[in-house]
């Protein structure tokens, strides 16, 4: 699986993935480490982390080859003077696990062109890259150093295709789709189809050719068997850093924003926008033509038909109950306009009791 | 991209695609064009079109090559004589743009087999198509004058694929699967899958062998990694001019009329039928068994569960709301019985109240 | 389509699918049969099958080779004494109908590795298998007897697939996933996809490699274009005998369990655990970290976001109305607690005139 490497190797692996971001120290020996393991379960050659300081005690009790935690954490478990063991003091014990992992376990390569594979005469792929049998790889496409097009990959004409991108088998990229660098693209993800744009016309729908393209970001994921559509005439956008997780629909002109997270099956209709970390719950449906400021949030299974100017989290869906509870309630929801009538004509009503009582008070007194 | 054409070949190849049914008359002298700008960007060689008055001033000042407008809206901007300058008066410039944006922007066809397609013996495809590398095309398979068949696409036995029809890389056709003339099949989309029929036994499910096929009517769009199953014994059928978005799922049975659109995210399940000219929101949910008649709508996110013998709109999703007023909303949708009872009770009890006041009343005068 | 084999025989080949466990007994003479019609359409050769009583005075008029029905409901049909036409008592003649056609229809094999797919050394594919052109098998997969690997599908890295198990074209199997026995994958399918696993770091979003597999047990059915993601650390399981229709997602780390069926468009998010014998329905949305317990019900259009510990049927969603109502409707949802408390208000209004009218009452008295 993984390869044991040096605690110290690993923290320039991971301070590299991390652009120096990641504040870590070594504490104690370095020591040859290979996975994690949770702590209870660790030896020799795992790696443990704390996130939450309830699980203090079987930190302090694991027999894991190195641990890493907080500065703050550190001293919670082990008082003011570090053992002689193996720490690596860290101010996001996650994100290391994250990067570290990255190192552990990085997807395979096996760099050039497959003799199976089909890449066009003025095509353009990087010596480092992968192209893998059954893959196509069409005429003014770029494929960068150390990407990965796997299997039954399609690539269309004038494609491009960053360095270091994974893109799964059987996924399609039409002409013109532009993928940055560091990216991941699941298999059977559709980049680029067209948008769903038809002029009426005596009844029917007459195609109207989408001429924009897809454009995403660096260190975008998309998920498995999600489809963002090219422009009708400028391109939808998938910004820096926003993963997609699988069925995913982006509608044609979409301009979504750096950093966001869609969970699975969420839609968005055409020419809408999304800020910048924007997060939005699984099967999320967006109108069209819509802006959702940067910092919103989206419920699940919620549907947005429209957004202020601030930022918010939004949300809403039936609440599931029994089904003769819902039979009951559901029967209720095309009677509230009534029941708002009626429950203000009843105040109105107590109103005027009340006055008339008070009247009759008077009078007797 | 396009190549420039005179405005009178564009319009003669216009009106071949609108089957003469567009009205169109050039007004000053042939011009060459090659594109729509809108109106202030278009210059030399451009097209522009007006479909909204209010922009009637900017297509007065535009330096567009030629100017596309209805007649009523001709007078508008210029009065009741034309200027010199070339006008294509027609009646319906958006439909226009639709048909010659599609003459501007052909889809690129390679005719032939590629040396490393496999087309099986038995299959029939006529010379003028394509059928790119690692496509497959089985025996009994009929592929049309200029068909396109992509890269990664599975054309199964005794498929029909009809003229012109485009299916764009890794979509797949199961065997028996029709595909009518001037159709648009995108990435990914599965037509004519096992439909999901399974018998009860003893707690298990048997599947039941599907026989029906999928049969799509001309000029049908079928968006990417959208599915179209097999009905079980009598076909599936989707109607001539009917468009689906992505990721829309059409179960077995189902009967989809002419000229429908649906949105993305679509579901409709098994042995519905949806009439003519019907549109469906995006991620709408159409249950099984229903007849929705022709020139229905169905919103966005609405869960469609029957319908009366009339054409309708419907439309139902829980409004979205900041997630504490959701909260709140929510708990009180499986108490709404209680409140709809207590109301009626209310309006007794104050019934009764009053004619106690009115005795009093009574008594006292 | 299919060919004719005396009923007889048929009934062997059935029994041998049913385990022995479907009861099956014929009386009068052996006939040929190759397919199933209805009672009224059925000759020489058809067989036709009862379940509905309603339909007793069709079947007795039926010209089929043979009837297929219960024992009450020959007795019901044919009162004590059959008669001398070809009939087969069976406790279950849907399940009946089911196996049988499996007979008759059976998935069409062409067994050996078509010398266009591609087979990496160290798979190990049974010499009874079928890979079809253009299909990759990697190192270390181990394909079972009669298994068919169809055009375009690729099988990663030591994964395996059991005996009669069927793929169909351009499904993906990532490295490590486990397909059972009997299993049927249709096109376009995503087995094994990364899970959506990201550790949040200074507003940016870090990949967590996902280790975990995908494991399906046997005779599991997967619809088009449904995902199934490998987990993070363990693996993402789904029961033997368990039907996902088409576009269903399920998330990293769930648990599906035995026998359940999900209709379409269906969502669950990740670390979930299902029961056995679940039914859900279309386009119901499931989250994160919930337990569903064996026997349950989920509705279509239902948003679950917990559950008790007790198996129940759940429904909830926004009943669909026409455009008018629902925008009056919806626009009061966000006013229910509104509506509650003026109803409570009122409520301990009237309860105070109607003490003041009793304290009038008393002091006239």
């Amino acid at each position: 699986m993984s390869q044991n490497l040096m605690l110290s190797k690993l923290v320039e692996a991971v301070n590299e993935r991390a652009k120096g971001r990641l504040s870590m120290r070594i504490s104690g020996e370095d020591v040859p480490v290979g996975r994690f393991m949770p702590p209870d379960q660790a030896g020799e050659g795992d790696l443990s982390f704390l996130t939450d300081p309830r699980y203090a005690e079987a930190m302090k009790a694991s027999r894991a080859a190195a641990l890493v935690l907080r500065e703050k954490d550190a001293a919670g478990v082990f008082g003011e003077t570090l053992p002689a063991r193996t720490i690596l003091i860290c101010d996001n014990p996650y994100a290391f696990f994250a990067f570290a992992s990255q190192v552990f376990y990085p997807v395979k390569r096996n760099p050039g062109i497959h003799p199976r594979a089909y890449v066009e005469d003025g095509a353009e792929v990087d010596p480092t890259a992968t192209v893998d049998v059954f893959a196509v790889v069409r005429r003014g496409a770029k494929i960068g150093p150390r990407a990965l097009i796997s299997s039954g990959v399609v690539v269309g004409e004038n494609c491009e295709v960053g360095a270091d991108t994974i893109i799964y088998p059987n996924a399609v990229l039409y002409e013109g789709t532009v993928v940055g660098e560091g990216g991941c693209i699941q298999s059977g993800a559709v980049l680029g189809g067209d948008g769903f744009g038809f002029a009426p016309f005596r009844g029917e729908w007459v195609k109207i050719p989408q001429r924009g393209r897809t454009v995403l970001g660096n260190e975008v994921e998309i998920g498995a068997n999600t489809t963002v559509d090219r422009g009708a005439l400028e391109d939808t956008v998938v910004g820096e850093g926003t993963k997609l997780d699988n069925q995913v629909q982006i509608g044609h002109n979409d301009r979504i924003g750096r950093h966001c997270v869609m969970a699975s099956c969420v839609g968005i209709a055409g020419s809408t926008t999304v800020g910048d970390h924007v997060m939005i719950g699984g099967a999320a449906m967006i109108n069209g033509h819509i802006t959702i400021p940067s910092g919103s949030g989206v419920g699940p299974a919620t549907a947005i038909t429209g957004w202020g100017k601030e930022p918010a989290e939004q949300m809403g869906f039936f609440p599931a109950l029994s089904k003769r509870e819902f039979m009951l309630s559901a029967s209720i929801t095309a009677r509230l306009p009534e029941m708002r009538r009626d429950l203000k004509r009843l105040e109105k009503e107590v109103e005027q009791l009340r006055a008339l009582i008070r009247k009759e008070e008077a009078k007797e007194a």
